[in-house]
């Protein structure tokens, strides 16, 4: 019986010819990732059941970005915890302040994870390398450290829904307002404990960030993964990066998807996820008048170099409506030195943003635009649940990085202009 | 008797020919200020004595800056209160997210304070528009509030300690280090409820910025006020931006002063105040190796454009140290697009450096940067008590922004080098 992507990435790790969905693999593991808030959790398990080295210092990867610079003194013992572990077992990529980004935005920039690898990390978002055609999971923290001693995982290889892409987006439109059409199209647990795989000619329009995006949200449909299929345009943009061999993975023509859905992506509109699901989806062209307090352009979602771009072409010699804070942030250090060279971090603060470190900061509540009660805020983040990004009563509403733009300067939802 | 420039100003203010030490006065007020932390608290007392409408929008100051962006909930909610408030009463500066910088950064270059005026605020720092030549002091939130409403302020007219400033700073000399150097010599409390006047041929060797920082930290050494003498550096620097009528004031030839202190500013070096008070300096050749984990430079006493400067031709070519978190905060929105103009921007990202948003944020423990048990930071701050900058067993030292951006290169602290 032919395999997905996902099964063949699967079979391949675990050393066998074949796998099948459902059947329980072990696998090896190519990397594993941990934050500030998830690796002392699993540096504590790892210590307590004996462990002395991990697995392979090239393989485990550390990146202080939930809440560093440190917002409290808690978040400081965590990143201390991680640096000193770090440190002693010789960790290879551990990322700190002033190094460092978030981390799934980081990881693809340094080719730190690559075509056709099997990667774990504890953070639900670690489905983002599916863009580059990997399998790849977010875990607890105690598979976490049983990643780091072993460098294996095991998984129960999930049946798959294919989504065959075809047609171009159009102006205004990415990535952000696919993932979030899909979501609304099959809910919050379409895609349970499944492999969400991309393929169809319609990749062709989709850029790389576009991609990323796409995998990032995968979990917010339930998703085990999303994976692309490898192109010209994935294979361009490891080029540079990965430097180590890689395989890359079809679907075999019998696969066994238990879904297919064929998506025209000319007939995407920009989408907006409103409280407190990101299945709560409606078009920009049925949205009465929802006045907007914040505005947060940035995270693992859409804090790429395409989404500051989009920001800055709407933003410039624009500013953003009396009573709203627009906070955006560079995803890496790397992007934020592009919005100063590209002249877009002048566009931003002329505009009336303020533009912060790399942090996921506010995406899941933690510092850096934090939503008091009855605040309402447009941001291109991925979760909407209720006091995600602060108050109980607060509302967070999901768009693209034009959309989030577009309203920063109109005080309400709005649609980019031409 | 003859009055000093403190006594002059309040004098004027009290409508009174002449004041002397230990008088009673209730002085108009030119300008009230609040930030985030103290307005809320100030808006509770002037709504529950029922006040209706503050005695005049033009001349009351809201800056959102301690923990804004928002750091929680609790400061979200705040800003909120501020915020509402603000629109309510139609205050002319209030200064959100966006707009805003640190408080007193931002007060001195918008030119919402002047020379020979007479300011509270509800913020022990407000001492620093004192190198404008004006009288101003910290309040607690009830004196803001009772300000707000009646435009008016009680005071004890303040005894004073003179200092007359001769010679010129040697390079890698600022302002900082004559304060540290002043604070080290008469103690915390060496100057309790007097107020510090600076004059002397020596002021033309000082800027505003070296004036700004040693008026700032005038609290440091528990005086009421500090205060400079206007001259043409004073006259050039508001020119632009004071757009009323203001009066300047001199010290009367007899004009009593319980000390007086004669400072060469050619032999000031390089001073550090050690763990855990202001008044514990040593200058930098008689430090023995001190290991740091992080650097922040910023802060209302050391985050101005010349402190920006410093920092990035000390870090310019160079990078941080292994271990060590570096951390830049421009004070205001200004001095941040200022960075991105001059190219000091790049030079901190590339040396490895984070840049934050203006705000407050470690200074005060805050947010954006807070130690964990054991580390220890060089801070441009101007506090390094207990538990100032996170947890009871961290450190903190305090030093000029060539010392700090030296020592972040060092992983030690360090004499900027030529």
């Amino acid at each position: 019986m032919g395999m997905t992507m996902t099964q063949k990435i699967l079979a391949a790790h675990a050393g066998l010819e074949s796998v099948s969905a459902g059947q329980l693999i072990e696998a090896n593991l190519d990397m594993i990732l941990g934050n500030d808030i998830t690796s002392p959790v699993a540096i504590k398990e790892f210590e307590k059941y004996g462990f002395d080295q991990v697995f392979d210092p090239g393989k485990v990867t550390m990146v202080m970005d939930h809440f560093a610079p440190n917002k409290d003194i808690k978040a400081a013992q965590q990143c201390k915890a991680c640096r000193t572990f770090a440190y002693a077992k010789n960790i290879e990529h551990f990322y700190d302040v002033g190094e460092m980004g978030i981390e799934h935005a980081l990881l693809p920039e340094k080719g730190i994870v690559g075509p056709g690898e099997c990667i774990i990390g504890a953070d639900s978002h670690t489905c983002t390398y599916g863009a580059l055609g990997a399998f790849s999971t977010g875990v607890g923290s105690t598979d976490m450290a049983a990643g780091m001693a072993t460098g294996k995982c095991w998984f129960k290889v999930p049946e798959a829904i294919k989504f065959d892409l075809r047609g171009k987006l159009n102006k205004h439109v990415s990535g952000k307002d696919v993932i979030l059409h899909i979501i609304g199209m099959i809910g919050v647990d379409g895609a349970l404990y499944k492999s969400m795989e991309f393929s169809g000619v319609g990749l062709a329009s989709l850029s790389m960030d576009d991609r990323l995006c796409m995998a990032n949200m995968a979990i917010e449909a339930g998703a085990k993964n999303g994976i692309f299929e490898v192109d010209e345009i994935t294979e361009a943009y490891v080029k540079d990066r990965v430097h180590r061999p890689y395989q890359t993975y079809k679907a075999d023509p019998d696969a066994q998807y238990v879904n297919e859905y064929h998506i025209d992506l000319s007939q995407i509109k920009p989408t907006i996820a409103f409280p407190h699901l990101p299945e709560n989806t409606k078009t920009i062209d049925e949205i009465d008048e929802v006045k907007i307090d914040q505005v947060v352009i940035g995270s693992c979602t859409n804090g790429r170099l395409s989404d500051m771009q989009t920001a800055a072409e709407i933003l410039k010699g624009k500013h953003v409506a009396k009573g709203v804070r627009a906070i955006i942030i560079p995803a890496t250090q790397s992007i934020y030195k592009e919005c100063i060279k590209q002249g877009w971090m002048e566009i931003f603060i002329d505009a009336g943003c303020v533009v912060s470190t790399p942090t996921c900061g506010p995406c899941l509540g933690g510092y850096m635009g934090i939503l008091a009660e009855g605040e309402r805020c447009v941001a291109t983040t991925n979760r909407n649940f209720v006091g995600r990004m602060g108050h109980v009563e607060s509302e967070v509403y999901l768009a693209s990085p034009a959309v989030a733009a577009a309203s920063a300067i109109a005080g309400k939802i709005a649609a980019p202009q031409d």
